[in-house]
């Protein structure tokens, strides 16, 4: 049976994350599934590389799903799109080896949270990152974000309630960058955070950008992400970064 | 009476437009007023810069209130941040001289318009950007672009069933940069089209738009621009590109 990798791009806003749910809830993986069966007449199920959370947007989501189809990639890329709604879309259909799996196979993936770090808010960057108000040191973000590179234990980057066999992942880019704002009369503007790693915990992006935030405004010494990390306890953290300021960039293989 | 210069942001995808209207629709206009009788108790009319469409974004619209407050500048502008909704944010308020009016007293303004070119939709540029399939030729665009430059009657790039004295303006920018999409295997991406000008007629830089996307794929020659001013005529130029393409970057005075 013909397997496909999909690369999907979406506006998280309005979806209840990508896992599908019991009731009438709005799912990307649910969405995916129908508009497969309305192109294919194949009731199927897709796996994808990263549950997103609610409100959290891709740009390179991956999913894999194993159909039984005459249609082409190309002509099945075209269908979906047909059929998808617009704030869902397939950027690339590829067929692949039949054992593909999008989450299982995925060695990296980098995400990038933006932060609006200015003393107004911006309604066209509402939806797409997180308004921070007080002047952050990127600076001070970056010696932090540095310190989390590498293999550690991230249980205090994990959501409580999560359930997983080891809470061990590898980071291998934390990077800051600032991008001034033109019209700020302060010179603020967009920060973004760079992370890529093997394999991520549930909130763990949004709860590090949490962490970083507050050694940006100062509230925590950037050193400290090592006792945070040592620390191996959700409390010993920052807070979980609003979602609409995460976008899940790229899945490597 | 102290009167105010407020600069405006806004996201204009569930907004009617700027102006004012019968019924209980929802504007740019009302939304501000509102905003401003809460914070000071008066009942106002605000003047916008331009009167955007429904759909039409702003990261500069520029409007003037006469309003008796005893509130300055700053306290003014975070007041009506605190209550307005989140897809509409004052940028900024400067006391200005009684007499400024942000329509009459404006000396250009500049719009851009934004394509998405490419063969796939892009939900995080949907309500943003133009999707158009077709690969756009940007040097035929720029060829037919410069050819508006200059002052002319411009009633062909009006929407039928305006009335204003006269179709005469000036256009001193018509700019097309091409941003390719690193995602995108033909290497397309987005294209914005820059225009700055003494003044707008109705759906003016959306049918200038809709002309020059027929210009850059090949179906018009960009030499043809002359033909469309000289006509006078709605109907010689070309469609009105969607709104959702469209911001008001800046407004000079």
């Amino acid at each position: 049976m013909p397997t496909f990798r999909l690369t999907l791009e979406y506006e998280g806003s309005d979806f209840a994350g990508w896992q599908v749910q019991a009731g009438a809830v709005r799912t990307l993986q649910g969405t995916l599934e129908a508009a497969i069966e309305r192109v294919s007449g194949v009731r199927v199920r897709v796996h994808g590389a990263g549950r997103t959370d609610a409100g959290v947007h891709a740009e390179g989501q991956v999913a894999s799903v194993a159909l039984e189809t005459g249609l082409g990639a190309p002509v099945l890329q075209r269908a979906l799109n047909a059929v998808l709604p617009r704030d869902l879309a397939v950027v690339a259909v590829e067929q692949v080896q039949g054992d593909f799996h999008a989450r299982y196979h995925a060695r990296a993936k980098l995400y990038r949270y933006r932060i609006w770090n200015a003393a107004r808010p911006s309604p066209l960057r509402a939806s797409r990152s997180w308004w921070v108000k007080p002047a952050l040191d990127a600076a001070a973000m970056q010696a932090a974000g540095t310190l989390v590179l590498g293999t550690h234990d991230f249980a205090s980057f994990q959501a409580l309630g999560s359930d997983v066999t080891s809470t061990e992942r590898t980071l291998t880019r934390c990077d800051i960058r600032g991008i001034p704002a033109v019209s700020e009369p302060d010179a603020r503007g967009e920060i973004e955070i760079l992370v890529e790693g093997n394999g991520f915990l549930r909130h763990m992006v949004r709860i590090l950008a949490g962490t970083l935030v507050q050694a940006g405004m100062g509230r925590r010494e950037p050193a400290s992400l090592c006792a945070v990390i040592a620390a191996r306890e959700r409390r010993a953290a920052g807070p979980t970064a609003p979602p609409q300021g995460l976008t899940l960039v790229r899945v490597s293989y």
